[in-house]
């Protein structure tokens, strides 16, 4: 079993940044905290990880790839909760102006310093004095709750509207319900989803690619008919996994069995979960790090029914990568209340039901002049007032009072047969950092150990995953074993999903080092027989054995 | 022949939106102009053109793709040159307060506005007095220059900087040459790529997916030796290509040709233009609406030798989708001056030279102390002075200057043998819109005919990019052939690289029609045989040929 240490972190991050595969951005320029690259090697492993995330999720077979801004008008994000919510205590050190989370100031004088109220943060703050991380003093500014969003203008001049880099991919799946809806030939259920960009303007940004700016994400919002009971097939998945329960705490047992106590409380969340799991084993994580922990009902965005991350244990500890929400009708309803668009679907009653109608209506003559563009709003809504409603009569409707006169209405009072109904769907997310992922990934396959008496590390990545499938190697650049083996190198890269990469420096042992730093699954020999006999030397990565192969019989 | 027409546009433009390919984004909150969704037909469009072109690449043999931020901190976008060069012209409407582009108000007045400098769109303008095209009054305020970029600030409270939305992806490619470099070990040419969002804040988009605010590049920074004669194989495009040259005017040759005559200036320019044409051809572009155009010496930016536009025809008339340019030493010595980071790649002499040095060098015991941090850069400075220098003596050092003792300098007199040397490599730069590029694939692709008397449209994607694979459809939703179907559907969708979509309302004839509007170029019919014989009918789109097939031996 690998142990973590800091030691062991700052080896590993070293080598991700001298071979390309995660740095710090702009380093040239002195940097930016929280924003990172992937390198020549890392960026063909973000894209393998997000297209294999991709592919695991649309092979459910109700499920479609969409793709939008990562620019957001404000109105979409007010209706979504985030401009009130989305944010973090502040406080700026009065020496150097350094801002600091309020919170990660008193970490080590409280165990849960990020459930803490402003005045309780405050209040710890002026008693303990913690030093600021940045200069050392102690002498604190206000606190003050700081949104994460980050701004933008959208459009030039006074015409510019306020905007923010989207804080999620998530809104998109709920802005674009109607077109996902009709595409699904109104069936539920179904899902979208979307992996890319998004954004949070972290106070100060730790702990690697733990923590960023800007990050990759992979959001799926999954579509259901609260009353349907689901029947999900859990015999997928007989291993029992760990679970920090809510109320039970730590438990071990199978998904199925979860799910049938009642301990995960919706069966698709359940069912998510092992399917979430699936694809963190075949991207190689080590099951033995993997945990999935149940927020608490004070932790739960007041509208989830439950909520399950899975987190892994690496070199920061346990780690949040995934969250797996029941995010019930809340969604589409903010977003049903902000524009007055309907954001539902249709349900066939079984068998049609008699409905009593006793209320009121608009009378169109009347009611259309009068009320012009708000004519539609206020039909709905005489429609919902009580038969003894005296008129006139004053509505709300969004922001402004109308007042309803009794020309304007007519009394309705009849039996209907109904069909069916309208409702708001109701979702299950789950929500993957794709960074963090790739971080525990590369953290659980990097192995120290020593070969002939030296220090030697190995990525043992899954082929799946791997940035780079195969180096070729010509034993020595003359000859025409150079010629040969680019010959091979290209032919490789031309294949569809195969990498390949020529290496030509230095003896075939470090050669083969190298390659296994990465994570190279397979490297290729030419040597002096390969320009007789077309054959070449084979090497596994996790065997290390070696097999003579003909050219035109390589596995790729 | 395709006749583009504005209403041809129209019925595209319609028909794109109701099926979900491409859509106006956040349309339920009022949309946003300049800012589109892939929906749930487009999303999977997007990701399989946006691979493909890393395949294509990739397959050069030399090529790695990164990923960078699109938060970019202002002193990498100051260095690149485009804090201060990446605007347009804009003016306020008097009345409406509506931003417009100064070049875009004189379209009709002038044939190449958007060559006009400040203050030949101001005396235009104010001689013709064009109408606003927001409320059609004619009182126009100052024209002022409008940096482009999308503005926010990284971090919070007073120590946030200033940053911006990338405006393209390649400024990536030129911070991070140095590890780029290293991953090829040191060895010339190789490349970078990168696919992603670029941001464009435009004072007033139009034309759809032609002009948006925030946009999918696609962009290969290729890093060569000016002095290597580098020769390619031009025998792969035996075809002839429609070229606009800037001296020649419009010429017909094969690109072979083109190089060897001079009118291609850079012979990696003329190949990585083949290897563009490959690529449009390959994802549906009809090669009848394909040209290239060099820039004008006018029209180029300054630094570039040579510059190519992939133009393409379609319902705005000839559109520039792809730049390929020779970017000379540019970018690397703009972001070199900026930071005093070395960003050069070592050419080795065939044979070492010996060269004679006469001049001075810092005496390291008194510098050092003296200089500190700035000794290495005032070591650097004094040996390039002239070996006639007088000391006491001034330098400038960035910002500051700095007073040079005779006591801190040596006098040097020797020859020396070098070996190689420094130097900053060229970059060839293909850097494509993938918005645009998408928008004319389908553009090519969409045909409107008649079928049995009724209007029948089909877009004939390859299918290489068709979003949906194939369609599985029942006959009837009953007997079994509905769970027989999707058995079939749900085997697919677990299939790498197949997409499938399972229809089960209405006729046959119109789920074909259906599939046939987005392009599917398979469609299944499970029937009432099926359930006894496992065979399947398999229809081609493009023949419209119907096949029986076993289900076991179907072509996916």
């Amino acid at each position: 079993m690998v142990e973590f240490s800091s030691e062991r972190l700052a080896r590993l991050t070293g080598m991700l940044k001298r071979r390309g595969v995660i740095l710090p951005a702009f380093e040239i320029h002195g940097g930016a905290a929280g924003l990172y690259d992937f390198g020549p090697v890392g960026g063909r492993l973000r894209n393998r990880v997000n297209q294999t995330w991709i592919n695991h999720w649309q092979s459910l077979g109700n499920v479609v790839e969409i793709s939008c801004p990562t620019v957001t008008p404000y109105p979409v994000l007010e209706a979504s909760g985030h401009v009130g919510e989305f944010s973090d205590f502040l406080t700026e050190c009065k020496k150097c102006g350094e801002a600091s989370r309020a919170d990660h100031l008193i970490e080590a004088i409280h165990p849960n310093a990020e459930s803490l109220s402003k005045d309780e943060l405050g209040a710890l703050i002026s008693e303990n004095n913690p030093p600021c991380p940045s200069c050392g003093e102690s002498e604190w500014g206000q606190i003050e709750a700081q949104n994460l969003m980050f701004n933008t203008k959208i459009g030039a001049g006074s015409s510019g509207r306020q905007g923010f880099l989207r804080p999620e991919t998530a809104q998109g799946m709920f802005t674009s319900f109607t077109s996902i809806y009709r595409h699904f030939r109104e069936r539920l259920p179904f899902g979208a989803l979307q992996t890319g960009k998004g954004y949070r303007n972290e106070i100060s940004p730790r702990q690697g690619m733990i923590r960023l700016r800007e990050f990759n994400m992979a959001e799926l919002e999954y579509f259901i008919d609260p009353e349907v009971n689901t029947v999900h097939d859990f015999s997928l998945w007989n291993q029992e996994v760990t679970l920090i329960a809510d109320k039970e705490g730590e438990i071990v047992m199978t998904l199925g069995d979860a799910v049938e106590k009642g301990i995960i409380r919706h069966p698709t969340v359940g069912y998510f979960m092992g399917w979430t799991m699936d694809f963190l084993l075949n991207v190689g994580i080590n099951p033995a790090h993997l945990r999935f922990r149940q927020h608490e009902s004070n932790e739960m965005a007041h509208y989830a029914q439950d909520c399950w991350d899975a987190e892994i244990r690496g070199s920061y500890g346990w780690v949040e990568c995934v969250g797996i929400a029941h995010r019930g009708c809340y969604d589409l309803t903010a977003h049903e209340e902000a524009t007055g668009q309907r954001l539902r679907a249709w349900r066939t009653f079984s068998e049609p039901k008699v409905v009593e109608i006793n209320g009121w209506t608009t009378d169109g003559a009347k009611a259309g002049p009068a009320f012009r563009a708000l004519a539609g709003q206020v039909k709905s809504a005489v429609e919902e007032l009580p038969p003894e409603t005296k008129f006139p009569f004053t509505l709300s409707i969004g922001e402004s009072a109308v007042e309803i006169l009794p020309e304007h209405v007519k009394r309705v009072q009849r039996s209907e047969n109904v069909n069916g109904e309208w409702f708001v769907p109701h979702v299950v997310e789950p929500a993957f950092g794709i960074d963090r992922i790739i971080w525990h990934l590369l953290d659980h396959s990097y192995s120290e150990v020593e070969k002939s008496g030296e220090d030697y590390t190995l990525l043992g990545l899954p082929e799946l995953i791997a940035p780079v499938d195969v180096t070729v190697l010509p034993l020595y650049e003359k000859d025409g074993m150079d010629e040969l083996a680019l010959i091979i190198h290209r032919e490789l890269c031309g294949k569809k999903n195969v990498f390949s990469v020529y290496d030509a420096s230095g003896s075939i042992g470090r050669r083969y080092a190298r390659a296994d730093e990465i994570g190279v699954p397979w490297c290729i020999t030419v040597d002096h027989d390969s320009l007789s006999d077309n054959s070449v030397t084979l090497r596994s990565r996790d065997t290390g054995e070696q097999t003579r192969v003909l050219i035109n019989a390589l596995p790729f």
